[in-house]
C-alpha cells in the first residue's frame, strides 16, 4: 500500500535491535485519514471471506481494527492484556511473548464476544516473530471460530513470524513488508 | 445522545461497587457505526474550538478518540501506560489511580506530540473519579497546550469527578450521564 509505505518512508525511524519507530502516524500519534484508507484496503482485500469479526489486541492495534470493522460493518473485539474487574469471568486466553516489552503476559478475550461459526480477521500493526498473532488465533481455536486471514499494517518479512504462519495455511496480507533493516536503513520487500 | 442512551440501557449490565459493564458494544467488542456517531457527536459539540489535536489513554479510549479525530481531521495522540521500548526517552509523565484497576499507573506522552499552541480535545470512555482526566489535563498543563475541552461516552455523574472539574472551568460534554446506579438499575441524569 503506497501511501503507508510512504509515511514509513518519510517518518519512520530507525534503532538499534530492529526496532522501527512509527509513533508519529501509528501507534502513539495516529493519523486517522491513513487509518480509514488501510481499513478500506483490509476491506477490500478480504470482502470474499465472509467475515463476521474484527479481532485484535490492545493497544495500538485497535484503532486500526476499529476502521476495518467499521469498513466492514462487523463487530470488533480487542483482546486485553490483563484480568480486570470489567471482563466477565468465562474467557478464552492465551499467554504471548512480548518482542516490543520483552515479557510474557497473557491475552484475554470474553467468551461472550467470539463463538463458533464467526469467520475472524485478524488485525495488528506489526507482525515480526508472529507471537501475538498465534495467540490471537489460539483464542479463536478455543472459540472453535475461523480464522479467514490476518491484516498486518507492517511485517518485518526477515524476522520470519509472517512465513511461518502461511506454511501452516493462514492467509495474510500485510501492507507494507519490509525485506531488510540495519540501523540505519529499511528496504521494503516489493 | 440517544442511541448511545439506548445502547446502555438495552446491553448495559451494571454489578455491584458501581460497575457498569458495556463491553459489548463500547471497551471489549465495540459497535464502530456506533463510535462514528458518537464522534461526529464531538465533533459538532466541540466545532468552533479551533481543535489541533485529539487525546486520549489506552486501551478504551483510543477506538472512540480515532473516530473523533477523523471526523475532526486533526491527529489523534493516546497516551501510554508504561515505558517501552518503542517510546521516545523525552516524555511527559503523570500517575493515575485506575478505579477499574485497583492500582496507580503512569501515563505517559511523548514530547514530540504535545506542543505549546496545540488546543486539546480529550476523550475518554468513562468519567468517574475524574483522575485519568485529572492525568491528561496534567500532561497538556507539561507541554504548554491548552485543555480546550474533554469529550467522554458516558459520565456517572454520582461519582462527582465531571463537577469537580467543571468547576475549575474545563468544559465537559458527556453523550450519557447516569444520575444513579444501584446493583439492580440505572438513571440518566437528562
Amino acid at each position: 500500500m503506497d501511501i503507508l509505505k510512504e509515511k514509513i518512508a518519510h517518518y519512520g525511524k530507525v534503532f538499534p535491535g530492529n526496532i522501527l519507530k512509527v509513533d508519529g502516524f501509528l501507534n502513539h500519534q495516529v493519523d486517522t485519514a491513513l487509518l480509514r484508507e488501510m481499513g478500506k484496503e483490509f476491506g477490500r482485500l478480504f470482502r470474499g471471506e465472509k467475515i463476521t469479526k474484527i479481532l485484535t489486541v490492545e493497544s495500538s492495534g485497535i484503532a486500526i481494527a476499529a476502521f476495518t470493522a467499521y469498513e466492514m460493518q462487523v463487530p470488533m473485539v480487542f483482546a486485553k492484556k490483563s484480568q480486570t474487574k470489567n471482563i466477565s469471568a468465562e474467557v478464552y486466553t492465551s499467554k504471548v511473548m512480548s518482542y516490543t516489552h520483552g515479557k510474557v503476559y497473557d491475552i484475554i478475550v470474553s467468551t461472550e464476544y467470539l463463538k463458533k461459526g464467526d469467520r475472524v480477521l485478524i488485525i495488528d500493526d506489526f507482525l515480526a516473530n508472529g507471537k501475538a498473532l498465534m495467540g490471537l488465533i489460539d483464542i479463536c481455536n478455543q472459540a472453535g471460530a475461523v480464522v479467514a486471514g490476518c491484516g498486518i499494517a507492517i511485517e518485518k518479512a526477515f524476522q520470519g513470524g509472517g512465513d511461518e504462519l502461511r506454511k501452516k495455511g493462514i492467509r495474510i496480507e500485510s501492507l507494507a513488508k519490509i525485506a531488510s533493516m540495519t540501523d540505519t536503513s529499511l528496504i521494503f520487500a516489493d
